[in-house]
């Protein structure tokens, strides 16, 4: 941990201070959990009132805060951003940096085929296996009970967290995050039903998943049938996500906690995709989709659309189809009332 | 596996017995499956026409079971318990008891750091990492693959399964269970969007387990990005679960299998969340609520409430809306059909 | 890789060629990626386009294929084939066969109990623990870091995958495969609630898995409370997908990613279950069920019906339900519309 001056940090952020520039600052924390000598940061409007009672030192807050301040006595100084959760970012890695990885060497406890190329640079911990053929790049940390499968690829500067599995013939660029845990290059859900028994395909496809792409925990990445599984480069993929066999998600994705996508579809770049979505096989996603959670999405999507619900469809439309579905009872009850009325207009009508 | 008088059991649970209580019982089983020397339960209405059939010795029953026993010729005796779910888990641990641990002791094969601290009276099983300065406590059992990563502290009688990862400065508490290759405290979804690139924000945060807590298998627990992310006192956690950064599950909750909550996220004590249900982040949820299956929870919600549906309201309502959605055809029709009865009351009146 | 003719591979699959039954296959790819060499199949419409600009040698088709044809000039051959997607995978597994497993033998880096079977002609790779009194089969292959609990029984020919784990008592058949990171035989989500303390009741069943059944990624299959959970023969699981404890899922079910099914319930034969869908607990599923993707299944369902949707009912009902879920604001301002109407006609016919 490090200790630098607010004025040291918005130099580093390129932001203003509003207040003493030398306020040391030497932690991040919340808001609610600051306390002297940490700096913390408002960009969620739903946080606005902890300014009343925040003990921070300095806060990270946007430029069109300045007016909002004065509803409050704020003995916190500020460091004003153009974008200040990307400099919170910045002052994290700063002041707290990135986990450092146990530099264990190359472990005599490793199971390293002999065809395997491991770099002296590279970290492989107890029980991790590198099967025949694998080559890893420089400066790799695979952490304890790895499985690397025959033939596969992983370019530098890689980390693979403890248990992350990955399968035969499969290719990791440079910068690759795996999280614990997770699973890549298994065989696809593919089976050819033929007089009443399900007939594994061989799937001789790979995943290849490219540079500064990162993975969480739980995931199952499938190897495709018979074309490869693409993780474009930069995407971020939360826990627990299921990527089917043949999928290619574009660069700079987002996909949050638990979504599954079926084989054989085609994510365009920066696509966010929201927490338990589901998107249904052979379809295609244009480019900058946001898809809200829960949906549930089987047709194609247009690149730049935003939509929201099981089917989705624009999310403003299911927004207010949302608010309306818990009134289906009024809404029902009213067409029976008004059916009545009918019934007694017609019948005066008539006579 | 013990032998047992229903008496025995009887006075175990508080219960009285209907019948002999010399019968011998040593072994409990589903009603459909018991034979001679078996104790069976009844606390699921649908299966008490298994009462006709079962080959129980004894039955456990409620209180208010004896009248509806007439329409029943049953050879069983009774148990009768003021709970008899509680009288039955107090039954199946005293018969059967617990999965009783390989008493491995500290394996040379597992990886140990120097100054990690190990009691003696831990099983810590081949293949185990326990990082530097780790701390655990008495009497834990550690399976096969089990990671510890460095400066996480582990209470008394603890039990991590195969594969289970815990990463670096978490904190469990007494008797925690993990079960198999489950993470917990891998780095959180937070990714801090700049010029194109999402830049990964270090997760300073750690992920608490308090006492009694238990996490089954494969879920995800994100560590906070600068809050802990907890897991409260007796909170009972399904299998595939995950837990968003810095989210708190307040104690005794129960989240059963495939939920999602999103991160900054505040459930109280006791409540419960049904299967495949999704809370989004930065909300508060009381205490006692009730989350039905597959709902998605967008809103803070009051103790005590009984929410279900996506969007996620009062229970009640969405179950009548449940009723009713399948109904949409018709009512879309009853609608058009109004438009024209009323087309042409109005013609019929201007003419 | 080998190398046939067309006339072979039509022979193999009990096809037809039309065209040249010397061309020279040596590869499987899809209409997109095929060259020169590779044969490629078409079987799903969306791909037809695709007919046109493919450089396959040749193209596995239906019999109804012929006309259609007639719209492109195509320099493929056509293998006709009654089932063209089982031929695909006849003609993969000729020509590309299935992963081969590294021949590892059992290796003095496995901890294999001394109470243990285990063939000669298994292959045991490092790291892998297998308990007191396992029994495994003839040739089965075990990848690193496999757990096999004690008293677990594992048929001839099954092949477990890195991580695997599975508890005590277990079943396996014959020919059973299980990816990577799955859990199976965990402690079922059993808890009896009293005095506000949720205590764990032991888990005495287990976990059968029949003859060729195939488990994915990082499942979860709870081993029953006290009755076992089933999981039939020639069934087919994906990945994530969460099984509850005492759930008997039938022979040659197909269950598709992050599908979760509570406990105590039944599946008969030849269901399929698309992804993301919830079924509740005790219930009853009957043969040849189609469950659509995120569907929620409450309540029990006759044999070969087709439901979708949450709740789930009838598919085609779900689907209109689905055509105007998104128009139901349209809906709520008709009724408006049309009571202002009654109100003008009804206040007209007093007047």
């Amino acid at each position: 941990m490090k200790n630098k001056t607010l004025g040291q940090l918005a130099e580093l952020v390129g932001g203003q201070v509003a207040g003493d520039p030398e306020t040391k600052i030497n932690a991040v924390a919340t808001l609610e959990k600051a306390g002297n000598g940490d700096i913390s940061f408002l960009t969620n409007q739903k946080y606005t009132n902890q300014l009343k009672t925040t003990k921070a030192s300095a806060i990270i807050v946007a430029k069109d805060f300045k007016l909002n301040a004065k509803r409050y006595t704020l003995n916190a100084d500020l460091l004003i951003a153009d974008d200040p959760y990307y400099a919170l970012s910045q002052i994290v890695v700063c002041l707290h940096g990135y986990r450092e990885h146990p530099k264990t060497g190359i472990s005599k406890n490793a199971s390293i085929a002999k065809t395997a190329t491991v770099p002296e640079n590279c970290h492989i911990a107890d029980c991790v296996t590198i099967s025949e053929n694998v080559s890893l790049g420089d400066r790799c940390f695979l952490y304890p009970n790895v499985f690397v499968g025959p033939n596969t690829k992983i370019g530098n500067d890689c980390i693979l967290y403890p248990n992350a599995v990955i399968y035969d013939n499969c290719r990791l660029g440079n910068r690759v995050i795996i999280q614990a845990n997770t699973t890549v290059g298994e065989d696809g859900f593919g089976f050819a039903t033929y007089k009443g028994k399900h007939h594994k395909i061989p799937h001789i496809g790979s995943v290849i998943i490219e540079d500064d792409a990162e993975i969480g925990s739980g995931c199952g990445i499938e190897r495709g049938t018979l074309d490869d599984t693409v993780i474009g480069t930069g995407a971020k993929i939360g826990d627990l996500v299921a990527i089917g066999h043949g999928t290619k998600i574009g660069p700079h994705c987002l996909l949050v906690a638990q979504v599954g996508i079926s084989g054989s579809t085609t994510l365009g770049s920066y696509c966010v995709v929201g927490g338990q979505a589901g998107i249904a096989g052979h379809i295609n996603i244009g480019n900058g989709v946001m898809i809200g959670a829960q949906s549930g999405v089987s047709n194609s999507i247009d690149s730049g659309k935003t939509v929201l619900g099981a089917p989705a469809v624009d999310a403003g439309r299911t927004r207010r189809t949302y608010v309306l579905l818990p009134r289906l009872p009024e809404m029902h009850k009213s067409i029976k009332r008004i059916q009545k009325r009918l019934d007694q207009l017609e019948k005066s009508e008539k006579s």
